[in-house]
C-alpha cells in the first residue's frame, strides 16, 4: 500500500479527519456522519468537494451538549463518522452509485446518515438509497431554489434537478414534500410551477416570512405525521451574509438565529436521513459558512437523540 | 430572447462584459445598464471604479424574471448596457461633464438610465441631465448619510456633498426628497440639520424601524405623486454585514431583505432614473455586495417593466 | 534609547496610534481609551493582540457627536488613549498585574477605563483594579459563553474562567451580575448551571429574544440601581455574520442594530469601566468587526458623557 | 486604433469583457482570443471555468507594444476575441466537441488561436482539430505534471492524461514534443516512464536549470524546425509563489522572469496554436497569476506577430 | 478640537501610530518619516493612500541595528517620524502644494525626508521642495515605469509623468537622473524614447539581468558622485510574487533580494531625500509588500547613518 | 466519553487527520509524523497551533514517490501518523513536557520523529527527548533567526531563545551546530555574537549566497559526520514570497527551489529527527506556505528511506 492511497481507491480531497472526533466504528451508532465531495453537478461556483473537510474542521468548537434540547447527540446515539464516500469528480453517474450504496449499507444497519455535501445533486443518490429501505419518502428541503428544473446545457443530472428526478423514479411522497425558502430570480414562471405540477408543497421566502415560522412547522408536521422523512438542507436557504461560502447566492435569505429556530421546531418526526449541502470552502474565508453548518448537524443529531429518548421511555 | 441567455446556449460564467449579457442596441430599449466608474470624490476607502464590472459579474447568477413583480425586467424593457462612461480618475468636473452628457442622450431618448457607480457624487451629475429633461425631479435616496455637508478638506465636490450642490443648482423639488435610512455618527448636530433646512424629508434608521416599511412607503408614494422621480441606492444604507464592500461602513443598518422588502413596495412610481452607487469591489472578497447590487437593479429595472404594462393597458 | 523600544519595554504589537486622534494627556479627563492585547489565555483561534491597533484604526471613520444620546462621548469627557498596556504574552499572570496597574492608575484618578482587548480573560485584571477602588462592582456582560468553567486543560487561569475567579475573588456582587446572550452548544448542562450557583443571572439569546430588549434593560437598570457597574462585551455577543472576526464563533447570534440598541438602552447606570473583548482581526478581512467594536465604544463614552451632563446639573 | 484602447479613449478599468478590449470580428485576424471554460476534469481543486474571464481583466493593463520583439501582437495580427465556448460543466465528451468544433473553424480560416482553459484537459480537444487541419503537429508544453498518466479514478479522460490520449489519437509527432518543467513528487517511477515510452522529450526542472534556458530552447528549435506546433502552458509550470492561482501546486518551479525568458526566447517556431491552462482565480486572491498568464499570452501573439512581419518581408 | 480633527485639518487616512514607534521631534534629527497618502493621481488600482499607515504597522517587526552596515539607522540620525502632510483626496494641485512646503521645511533645517506614498506623482512635489532648496538634482528611480508620460485622460498631472513634469520645471539634471528596472508593455515605442530624449539615463530590467548589479552601481555611483541625489522607489520594480499590493502590477522583475542588494550598494551617495511610493495595502493581504517597503526604508536610513558616520570622522 | 473529547484530554485544534492519510500504527514504523501545536512561545504574530491540520491538508496533494531520491519516503520507512501532542496553550512548561515525552516514546523505538510545530521553542523540547536518547546531538538550523536571544518580555522561554536553553542544558554539540540563513535586522551587533559565543557555526544569507550551495552542504557534511543530528526547519528560511505564513517575516530569503535543492543535498547523515516550525496558516491565504512545508517534510523522511536503504545493504 502505497501513502497516500491512489486516486483509484480515494481522492486526495477525501480526508481522514472526522466530525467532532468521532470514532470510525460503533456497533450501536445510531447516527453516521458521511461525507459526499461530489461536485460535478453544479452550475456556476464549484468548491463543495472540499466541504465535508471543511465542516469537520468547523465541528471542533462544538460541544457536546445541546442545551435547548437536553441532549447529548453525539453520544447518546454513539453516532460514528464514517469519512468520505470515493466519489469519480467527473463521472456523476459512478458516484451517485457509490453514494447510493454507502447511504444503503448505513441505512440497512439502523444507523440514520447525516451527509456532507457535496452539490445538491448528491441527494439524489441518498433517496435511492432511502427508498429502497423505506419506500418514497417524505422530504423537508430548506433551500432557495426549488431544484426541479429538467435539465441545464440538455442535460438531465445537475445540481439544479434532483427533486424532479427523484419524483420520476418514485422516490418520494410528493404531498408530503415540503420546499421551504425559496426565493429569487427565475428563469421563468414555470420555474415554479414545476414543483407545485409535482404536488410538492411549496413555501417561498416571503410566505415563510408572513406567515412565522411556528405556523409553518405545525403544518409540515401534522402533514408528514410519521412518514419516514428525509431532511435535506441547501445552506443557500441561509442569507449570503450568514453564509456567503455558497455556489449560487440568493440575497433576502434568512438569519442564522431564523435557520436555526425552524430547524429545532421540527421535532417528533421520523427521521431516516440527513444531509447538508452546497458549502463551498474556497468561497467562505472567514468561515462562518462551515460552522453554520455544523452547528445544523449538531441539531440534526439532537432529533435522533430525541427520538431515541423517547424509544427508551417506550 | 431571455436575459441572460438561458444556459442551454450558455453556462453563466462565459461573460460578455454585459450586465446579464444585454445587447448595446436596441431601438426599442426602455432601460439602460451604465456604468459611471469614478471615485475621486471619495473621502476614505476608495475602488468604486471597479464596481460596475463587479457588478455585472454578480449579474450572471439573475435570471430574467422577477417572480413577485411578474415581469421580466430586462426583455419587457428592451433593456440594453451601454458600457462605462470613459471618466478622468483625476478630474471631477471633466468626469461629470461626461456622464450627464451619457445621461442626457439617455433621458432624450426616453430611456431610463440604472447608473453603476461610482462614489455617491456622480448623482449629481446625472441629476443635472435630468433638471435638463424634466426640470427640477423628487429624489429617493437609500443611505446611511445625507449627503449634503457642505465642504470636506475645503473642497465643495466631493460624495458627501451632492445633495446640497443639487440644492443649490435647482435640481431637485426639496419637499418631495426622501433621505431613508441615515445613521451613524455625526461631525456635530447640524450635519442632519443641513438637510432638514433644505426641506428634505429624512427617515433616520431609528425611525424607518419604529415606523415601519409599509408606513414610510406609503408617505413617500403620497408626497411624490406622479413627480418625476429618481431613485438613488447608497449601499451603506445596509449593514456591513450584508454589503461590507463598501467605503463608509456604518454599523446598525438594514438587511438585504429588508432592503429589497422596501425597494419592492416603491411601485406606481414615475421613475426616470435610477442609480446604486458605493460598491467598493476590493473590500467585497465574498462578492456578496456586488450580488446584492446586482439584485437591487434587477428589481429596479422591473419597477420599469411594471409601469410599461401599466402604460401598455392604457 | 533604540526605536523601536526593545521588547523588553514594549512588544511590537503595542502601537502608538490613537483612538479617533485622542490625545494622551489631559487632566480633565473622565474617559481613557487603554488597550490590553493579551491573548495568550484564549483556548482555539488567537490573535486578539493585533485588536487594539485594529479597533482604533476602525475608528478613524467614526464622527465625533452622538446624534442619539445628543453628546460629544470624547470631548464631553476629555477622553484620552493612554495607549497600550505592555503585557507579557506568554505569562498570563505577570500581563494581569500589569493591567490591573494600569486600570486601578486610572480610576484612582477618577478616571474611567474603555478597555480594548484582548482576551476575555484580561477582564479579571480590571475587576481586581475596580474592586480595590469600588468595592466588589455590578456587572453587565454581553457574551455568548459565560466565562465560569473552571478549569481547561486543567488550567484555572484561561479566557473561559474569568467570573469564576472574580467570584472566588470576591469582586463582584453575584446578584448584580448580569450575563446576556449566552448561547451555543455546551460541554455539559453544569457549564450553565456553574453561573446559576454563583447567583448570576443569565440572560440566554432565546430568553432575550422572547421577553425583548425593553424588558431585559428594565431588569437589569432596576436590580443594578446606581450601584458601580462594569460592562464588558464580548464580540462574540453578536452573530458570527456581522463579527466574523473573534475566536469562537457561535451561529445564531444578534444583529449589529441590535447590539447597539441593547447598549443605547443601558442609560442611567453609574458605569466605573468598560471593555470591549476577543475581536481578532487576524479573522476580520473585511474589518467589520472591528468597525462594530469601535462603534460600541462610541457609545460606550457616550454613556459617560450622559452622566457627566446630568452632574453637571445638579 | 491600437489594443487596448488607449486610456485618452478610455481609461483600464472601464471593460467590454474582452482581452485587451479586442474586437469580435476582423475579416483579417491572424490570431483569435477564444476561452475554454471547462473544468470538470480537474482531480483536485477546481474553479478555471473562471480563467477566462479573470485573465481578460487582468488584461486591461497591458499596453499594446512589446518592447523585446518591437511589435504591436494584437494590432499587427488584426486579433479577435471570439469569446467563450459554451462548454458543459459535467459532460466532458460534449464539451470536448464544441471546443474541437471552435478550434477548428478558427484554423480552417488561417486564425491562430490562443486558447483560455480550462483545465489542461482541453488541450486533447484543441489538438484533435490542429490535427484535422494539418495533421499531426509539434507541441511545446510547459507544465510541472507531464499529464501523460493513462487513468485516475478509473477514468480515462481526466486533466492528466491529455497528451496519453493525444498520442493514441495520433494528434501528434512525438519526437517532437517538449515537456518542459516536470518536476514533483509521483505516484510511482512509472509516471515518468510513460512520457519516454511514448517518445516524447521531457525536459525536468532539474534538467532545465542545469542545462539552462538558451540550451534547451536551441535543441527544441532545432528539432521542431518548422514543423506546426502548438504551445501549450500549464501555469503550473511557475513556481506557486509567482502563480498560486493554480490546481495542483508544486513548490520548486520557475519564476514569472525565467517564464517569459523562455517564452519569448522560442522565436522562429511554426506555431498553429497556443493555450494558457490551469489559472483558478478562487485560489489567486492577489490577481497575480492571472496578470502573468495575460502576460504570457501577450507574448504568444507577439510571436505571430513576429512571424507575419517575416512573411511580409519574404 | 473635536476628535477625531476634522477632515478639514485631516483626513481620516492619515494616521498618528509611527515608524518604528520613532518620535515626533528631536533636535538633531537627521532623517524624517512623512507621510504622503495622496493617491488621486493613479490610473488604474487606488489606495496608497493607506501605505503610510501600512508601511508604519510592518515597521514594528524591525529591529534597531543593521548588521551589513553596521549602523542604527534611526538612532545614529536621531530620526523622527512628522506623521502624514494633510492632503486633499481630489485636488492634485493642493496636495502637491502642501507635500512640497512639508518637505521645504525637513530639507531647509537639513534633515532628509523618507517619503512614504502614495502614488508616484507625489515625487514631483518632493523634487520641487529638493529644488528650491539644492537647486536641480540627481535622481536614482527603481521602477517599472518610467513614469515620462506625456500625459493620460488629456491630463498632465498623473502617476505616469511626474518625470517629464519634472524635467520642464528644471528640477532634475537629466544626465545624472537613472530609470532602473523598466520593463513591461508599452504605448509604443516612444513610450520609452521620451526618457532617451530628455537624456535620462535608462536601465531596463533585461540589461540590467545582463550587466548584473555591481555593474550597474558602478557607473550610477560614478555618474552622480558627489551630486544631491534623491532616491525614489516605485515598489512595482519588485516582482509581483514579491510585492502584489501595488496598482500597476509588472510580470517578470526582481526579487527582494536583488531589491535590497541593489539598494545597500549604492553606498557612499550624497542623499538628501528619498521616497517609497505605490504601495497599495487594499491588494496586500499577506502584507509582505509593506513589509518589503519597511524594509527598504531601514536600508535608506542605514544610508544616511553612514554618511553621518563618515562626516563625523572628517 | 464525550464527543468531541473534552479539552483537558486534547485541546480542539488537535485535529485527527493524518500526513497523506498515513496509519496511527506500525509495528515496524522508523518514522513518524507528530504534531506540536503550540505557539504561546510566539513573540509577534501568533497561529502556528493550527500549522499541523494545515500541513496535513496540504500533504494531500503530495504522491508517495520522490523522483530524485528514488524512495517511497514513507512506504519505504513505514511511516505513521501519531497525531498531535495535546498542548497546554498557557503553559509552556507542561507543553515541553508533554512534547519531550511523546518524542521521547518515539525516539526509544528507534522511530525518527518529524515534528510539525508549533513556534520554533517546541524544538528544545525535542532537543532534551533526543539528549535523553544519544547524548548531546549535531543540529542543522534553517531560519532566519539564530534563536540564541536570552531573554523577551524578560522571560527565558520563548520562540527566541531555545538554542541558548538547549546549549545551556547541554542538549548540543556546539561545533556541529550551523545555523544557515541568518538574516534580518537585529536588537544590536551582539544578537548574532551570542551564537558565535555559543561556539555555533552561522551562515548568515549573504554567505550562503556568496559560498554557493555545494559549498557549504560540503563543510556541514564533513563537520557533523555521522554524529546523530536534529534538522530543524523554520520556514522563515524562506523569503515571505514563497512563505508568506509566518510569524516574523524577513524580506531577502531564499526560494523554494533554493530551499529544497539545500535540503535534498543534504544525504548520508544520521539524522535522528527533523522539524518544521512557524507556518502559521491564518496569514497564509493561498496555502502555499503549508505546501512548501509539506513538500519538504516528503524531503525529510526521504532522507531516512534512503538511509534505511543504504542500511538494508550493508
Amino acid at each position: 500500500m502505497k501513502y497516500p492511497l491512489t486516486p483509484d481507491v480515494k481522492p486526495e480531497f477525501c480526508t481522514t479527519g472526522s466530525f467532532m472526533r468521532l470514532p470510525a466504528d460503533n456497533e450501536n451508532a445510531k447516527v453516521a456522519i458521511i461525507g459526499m465531495p461530489f461536485d460535478t453537478a453544479a452550475s456556476f461556483r464549484v468548491g463543495a468537494r472540499f466541504a465535508p473537510q471543511a465542516i469537520r474542521q468547523a465541528s471542533m468548537t462544538l460541544f457536546p451538549y445541546h442545551p435547548i434540547h437536553k441532549v447529548y447527540p453525539f453520544d447518546d446515539t454513539n453516532a460514528i463518522d464514517v469519512g468520505d464516500v470515493p466519489v469519480i469528480p467527473h463521472n456523476i453517474h459512478r458516484s451517485y452509485e457509490r453514494i447510493e450504496a454507502a447511504m444503503l449499507e448505513l441505512m440497512q444497519k439502523g444507523i440514520i446518515p447525516i451527509g456532507l455535501g457535496g452539490d445538491h445533486s448528491v441527494t439524489l443518490a441518498s433517496l435511492r438509497a432511502a427508498a429502497k429501505v423505506y419506500g418514497p419518502v417524505a422530504m423537508i428541503q430548506f433551500d432557495s431554489h426549488t431544484d426541479t428544473w429538467d435539465t441545464y446545457y440538455e442535460e438531465k443530472y445537475w445540481h439544479g434537478s434532483p427533486f424532479i428526478r427523484a419524483y420520476e423514479e418514485n422516490l418520494l411522497q410528493p404531498d408530503k414534500v415540503f420546499q421551504v425558502g425559496i426565493r429569487g430570480t427565475l428563469n421563468h414562471p414555470g420555474d415554479l410551477d414545476a414543483s407545485y405540477e409535482l404536488g410538492y408543497n411549496v413555501i417561498t421566502t416571503p410566505e415563510l416570512r408572513q406567515r412565522g415560522i411556528a405556523d409553518v412547522v405545525s403544518e409540515i408536521k401534522n402533514k408528514i405525521g410519521d412518514t419516514p422523512v428525509f431532511l435535506t438542507f441547501d445552506i443557500d436557504f441561509v442569507d449570503p451574509a450568514f453564509a456567503p461560502g455558497t455556489g449560487t447566492l440568493e440575497a433576502g435569505g434568512f438569519s442564522s438565529a431564523e435557520s436555526l429556530e425552524i430547524v429545532r421546531s421540527l421535532t417528533d418526526l421520523n427521521y431516516i436521513g440527513f444531509d447538508l449541502v452546497e458549502v463551498l470552502p474556497p468561497y467562505d474565508p472567514t468561515t462562518i459558512t462551515s460552522l453554520l453548518a455544523a452547528t445544523l448537524i449538531h441539531d440534526f443529531a439532537s432529533h435522533v437523540a430525541l427520538n431515541e429518548k423517547k424509544n427508551d421511555k417506550k
